[in-house]
């Protein structure tokens, strides 16, 4: 018998354009669940690089600099990607396409062109013949990010290695198109079920129709009017709406259970707690019981954080006006570090996970500027 | 080789007491689609009695009497049941079992208990040596009620030999208690598809809600009061249903689809054109367009016909006080021919179809000799 020797890595070469750096790590398949070769290739190349501190856990890759500056800020992204399209003609494949200065490819915007960035920086700061900065800098590359929350490779090292993600201040390369986007929305989804009781519809008398028993619900959240929410200057858009609604077994027999899931998106000026007793006062309005009610998802807020000097220092830097971001992100999860975070990235948040995802080569390399006047001036 | 010879019917003893008729028809399994069996043995008996002129299309046997009198009266019943049951303990099975006095099987209320009374009055009326009667009788044995209106053999007698089911009243074995039900509501369907657009739930102002959509018309139908009709001094109860709904694709997205199928029992008072009507407007009440609207569904409603001669004539002989039928029966279809129908036949129809459908030996009974009463004087 002889013994398999380990695999090597795929060789990635951060002297390479961002762009092209960018095309290089859509090459290396990492749908969730298959992060290892990438993360082996990204932890190969940061180990390279004398300046920086590399710690592995699981598929998650931190580098640190320890320049025992007063000040630390986080570059955070994720290396996983969701799955391919399987529709004919789809072209966010692996490996990736150039039409002339776009890139199609699975991860494009979401985000290898933001990972690349990221890596780009490493060399320009990790390396021997490095100038010097005036803060100290953590990468973080991690998997797990596109499933179940529990699964992420970020809440594995704010569980098990918190002091690595210690900050004052956290960049997330998502794809914001090279705009500031501040802290985000949170989400709750319940799942809130009508009870009837069966009879034959031609004896609906006899029954209590549990499709019916919805009405209320449905028309108040018809009714509903969304709050706009200024936080810290930026304008939040709040939304609570029904999202599936299932109920009935057949076409002559009156239902005995309907189930509507609802979403509440909200704005970072409430705590989980103050958003759930939202909605149950909204349900209350609408004569349902907080015991039909089972909450099957939620996620913090995280407040945009814009006020923290060290966020005034990367606003200027990275000029532009920030907006807020409506979508959830992990932003969320360093602000419950107390990590003031902001998204910003290459590409337009609009085609992740789309089968036609692309990035502007022009994009990726405008993104790495900005980031680059920030850390090297 | 050798031919094989055609199957031998298996042999029903017409002499048997008519509770023990229905246990040997039970044990002849007749889940629709599986009738030719039993169609055989009914035929065979039928064609043993020599008043009897007797014709089979597919697996529907119909046999008269050509006595030349005024009156022509019909004992109609379906030689098909629903399907055995699958659960443990379920004591709906073939073949049949008695527990003292009640008759537990599949078919015991539906209908076999009805199948058996007809054929005792078949052997009492077709025999050689049987007594004259003033009146003409058609006995209509039929395949595929259980299942798709159009699969009906009494609606095939219907199309191919009206001039079979000629008649001046007629009588439907349905289990109904041994009371006379007259008439019958009838029944429409309704698929209301209610569209929207499709947008990611973070940004919900994106989209069009379509689960949303459809709050107005869940409302009106759960505000709705139902009409009771009186048709021939009978009251009708009506039923408007939502009795399936369906919505959403994913717990982040604004539903660009929601689709509600709703059920209208109306009183014989209505055609089915009126029917419809009276559902379009409640539907306009909502805000709904009959552009939403597909028709999946819709039998005529019968009136009971009671205060026709043949029909006074029976409910005397019976006795009993009438009460409306809810359930749509095949009452119809003779009231679309131009036969008065009643139902009228031994066991409980909430017994349908359940898992431990049965009948006692003395409802049977009783039926049989009211409908000779009425025959035979």
């Amino acid at each position: 018998m002889t013994a398999t020797p380990p695999p090597t890595p795929v060789t990635l070469n951060l002297d390479d354009d961002v762009a092209g750096l960018t095309g290089q790590l859509i090459d290396i398949y990492s749908v969730s669940d298959s992060e290892t070769p990438l993360a082996d290739a990204v932890e190969v190349q940061l180990r390279s690089l004398p300046k920086l501190t590399v710690t592995r856990i699981g598929d998650t890759v931190v580098a640190r600099t320890e320049f025992k500056r007063d000040t630390r800020v986080v570059l955070a992204g994720h290396l996983d990607t969701v799955p391919l399209p399987t529709v004919e003609g789809a072209r966010a494949q692996v490996p990736g396409v150039w039409d002339g200065e776009t890139l199609y490819g699975r991860g494009a915007v979401d985000m290898k062109g933001g990972v690349a960035v990221q890596l780009v920086l490493a060399r320009l700061i990790g390396a021997a013949e490095s100038p010097e900065i005036d803060r100290d800098v953590t990468w973080v590359f991690y998997d797990h990010e596109e499933v179940a929350s529990e699964a992420s490779g970020l809440g594995r090292v704010a569980r098990e290695a918190p002091e690595l993600l210690e900050a004052d201040f956290a960049v997330l390369l998502e794809p914001t198109n090279g705009v500031v986007e501040g802290g985000c929305n949170g989400t709750c989804r319940y799942e809130i079920t009508f009870d009837g009781v069966a009879a034959h519809s031609g004896r609906a008398w006899k029954g209590v129709n549990a499709i019916h028993q919805a009405a209320a619900l449905l028309d108040a959240l018809a009714q509903y009017e969304p709050a706009t929410i200024s936080v810290q200057g930026l304008d939040y858009r709040e939304g609570l709406n029904a999202v599936r609604i299932r109920g009935g077994v057949a076409g002559n027999v009156i239902p005995d259970t309907c189930v509507m899931e609802v979403n509440y998106r909200f704005a970072p000026d409430k705590t989980l707690d103050e958003a759930h007793q939202h909605v149950r006062e909204v349900l209350a309005g609408a004569g349902v019981d907080w015991d039909q009610v089972r909450i099957t998802d939620a996620s913090s807020a995280a407040r945009p954080g814009l006020d923290h000097p060290a966020a005034v220092e990367f606003v200027n830097a990275v000029g532009g006006e920030p907006l807020p971001k409506y979508g959830w992100t992990d932003v969320a999860r360093f602000s419950e570090l107390g990590v003031p975070a902001v998204n910003f990235g290459p590409g337009d948040a609009l085609l992740a996970h789309t089968d036609h995802e692309h990035v502007d080569a022009e994009a990726v390399r405008v993104c790495l500027q900005a980031l680059r006047r920030w850390l090297l001036g």
